[in-house]
């Protein structure tokens, strides 16, 4: 039996992502209406238009008085100006009416006075200043204007926009189906959670994190199951997969060893099959991407941190685009100081998992020690990634750095 | 009738938190174990220990040749020491095994070399340089030490703290049982999401908006309706809401207008009911807390801002300790350059809503243009807030302000 002797190639990374996102078809997703108590963190599917201005009619910003800022010119301290309080009907010269907090304007008035600026008696109002015009007064459209854009189609919806879209009147919302993404891991020595685990054999804690990931973008994940090292299994799995799920993300099997029979078991499916395997990248090198049925596959690594790399590069952007998104979704991104050198291999795109702290209000990263790319408990001891760049020969100490942040900073409270 | 001339007094906001958490009991929730791929997201409810070793043998972390490293000592380019390759049992003086990453290294081993490092005929391997003694070996506990914490009672799984709990054989966790927050909207002018509204009526977005701000946290919430202005129905729906809610969230009537009842509601149904209203804070100065039956409400403004920053301020603590969380969680806080100078009253805590870019790599904050407590498109148009300390009188243009984003930072891809 010949071997390869490690990979050949390693292809650059953006490289490799442009050809694989370029090797199927971007189609938005079906679309569903909903209410709108569901439709926070979906993925809209139309733009949402003001119909109306917001307000759509003039309000008192204050609990107050609703006057007509020229009776007010004269007004002091010492020599108020009276007006009369009305219970109804327009606001005429030398009169004032009461409104509160969101109170539509009455007719005839252009400004309201605070109340705790007022002093009344009877029917008799005493304002002792002069007040500008539309003073405390939320203006008809002042919020949003008639027609305009309030959220885009292919955006991610988040508390704010659907409370807007609530204020002009929209009870549902059109977002799009969410994806679903088969997840089917590899391995002899793969056991099942919950299983019982006998000597050599390790739990499939890599289905629960790269389920947990899809889901947190919001997609819908199956689980396929654990398949044993051999190509016609694996085949048959990944055949199956297809036709239920929008997209396919196996683990395992994946290095150039004799058990690594995924990238194989892919191109006997079908074209264009494997688009690129084996990556100038660390870690997560023996990561592969496929297409088949015009559908993407992700073959990543058993070793739990390179798949969960291996998933930030490919299945993020892949997810986001069936998720129906424009673009893809980063994780947020900060600026820090590098408490301490890294080193990278030039040549590799570099994932340093590092912990981001708030230290005397200054922001501080350290690198999390570095150990293989199967300790998970890096990732739980870290907050976040700089990405080190295939130019670039690692980072010094106390360069100001970019970080994606995957977790919060502790802060003392 | 007389009326309170606006508030006499207003209370500083730290002080008033403090005064309401400590106004009612730090009781954990109830706990529910849960199988692993429901748990991310959710707060644990029990320390998590590292019941063995993780990995519990000597893995390889790479393919190749478990050897003995004294053999290979010798060895050079020039003149190469062979070995002989055998099928099984433990490998001895002169032997090697193929291994294959993540296989279990062969008894007698104590160094792998790399596939591609080699060259096989037959049965004998040839190897060209010394090894360093477990090279390419991923040890026993490499990853985690039986007995290590691996993630703390009171705080929120993640994929990562969840895949390590099942890469130790963990398949279930004890998770908190999700606080119900009841959210009640009071005002003649509101009317439902989805129903018809009138001249001069208003959509009840606030709940919506507070909902989604609930789940987003990981609580439920249960949607209480509206009350119009009178002081009995409000009442009554608060005593209803406490009688199924771990808290209750109001919206409107709460400034000190002759509609304003909330508070007086409140205070009718029993001790110590209001701890606070009228807060040094903008906006959301109207807000009140209390607490009846020992559990928490947030009397919120109906304007919606308002009701988002009283919600952030008092809701945020409220939740994360209804939640079983061992300290609020905050939103992730960077540091940026404030691209305008932001003013603010001397005495009063300042949410200033604002919009962080990444501008050729600097983090720049750009504050959103302030419309009154009821623009909600000052919400959907920001990503953070910058929080003005009561002794500040405003913010310069160029300071480094830290961030609290609750949203993602736009950046092109």
């Amino acid at each position: 039996m010949v071997k390869l002797q490690g990979f050949q190639t390693l292809t650059n990374v953006d490289k490799a992502l442009k050809d694989w996102l370029g090797a199927w078809s971007t189609k938005k997703p079906q679309q569903v209406a909903l209410p709108l108590v569901d439709v926070c963190g979906r993925i809209l599917a139309e733009d949402v238009i003001a119909m109306d201005d917001l307000p759509c009619f003039d309000r008192s910003a204050m609990d107050g008085y609703a006057v007509r800022f020229q009776d007010s010119i004269d007004a002091s301290q010492s020599s108020p100006v009276k007006l009369e309080v009305i219970e109804t009907g327009e606001v005429a010269v030398g009169q004032a009416k009461q409104v509160w907090t969101g109170s539509p304007l009455p007719k005839g008035a252009d400004a309201v006075i605070m109340l705790e600026d007022t002093n009344r008696e009877g029917n008799i109002l005493e304002i002792y200043g002069p007040l500008t015009p539309c003073i405390n007064i939320i203006r008809h459209g002042e919020d949003v204007k008639k027609g305009q854009l309030i959220a885009k189609e292919g955006t991610r919806l988040n508390p704010y926009n659907v409370g807007l879209a609530a204020a002009l009147g929209y009870s549902t919302l059109r977002v799009y189906q969410k994806p679903v993404i088969a997840i089917l891991a590899t391995g002899n020595e793969v056991v099942a959670v919950g299983t019982q685990v006998g000597e050599h054999q390790v739990f499939d804690s890599n289905k629960i994190i790269l389920s947990a990931m899809c889901q947190e973008l919001g997609a819908e994940t199956i689980n396929f199951g654990i398949v044993k090292d051999n190509i016609e299994e694996i085949s048959e799995k990944i055949s199956q997969a297809l036709k239920v799920a929008d997209a396919l993300i196996t683990t395992g099997g994946t290095s150039v060893g004799g058990l690594d029979l995924v990238p194989d078991a892919v191109n006997r499916i079908g074209k264009p099959g494997i688009i690129a395997h084996g990556l100038a990248l660390r870690p997560a090198m023996p990561t592969g991407v496929a297409v088949l049925n015009d559908k993407p596959v992700m073959i990543l690594s058993g070793n739990p941190v390179a798949s969960i790399i291996g998933f930030e590069v490919f299945g993020r952007p892949a997810i986001c685009r069936l998720l129906g998104l424009n673009k893809t979704e980063q994780h947020l991104t900060l600026k820090a100081k590098l408490a301490r050198r890294v080193s990278s291999v030039l040549g590799r795109k570099t994932y340093v998992r590092v912990l981001v702290k708030l230290e005397a209000s200054e922001l501080i990263v350290e690198p999390v020690s570095v150990k293989g790319p199967s300790a998970i408990s890096t990732m739980t001891q870290s907050n976040g990634y700089v990405v080190i760049h295939e130019n670039c020969e690692g980072l010094k100490e106390g360069e100001i750095v970019l970080v994606q942040m995957f977790g919060n900073i502790e802060v003392d409270a």
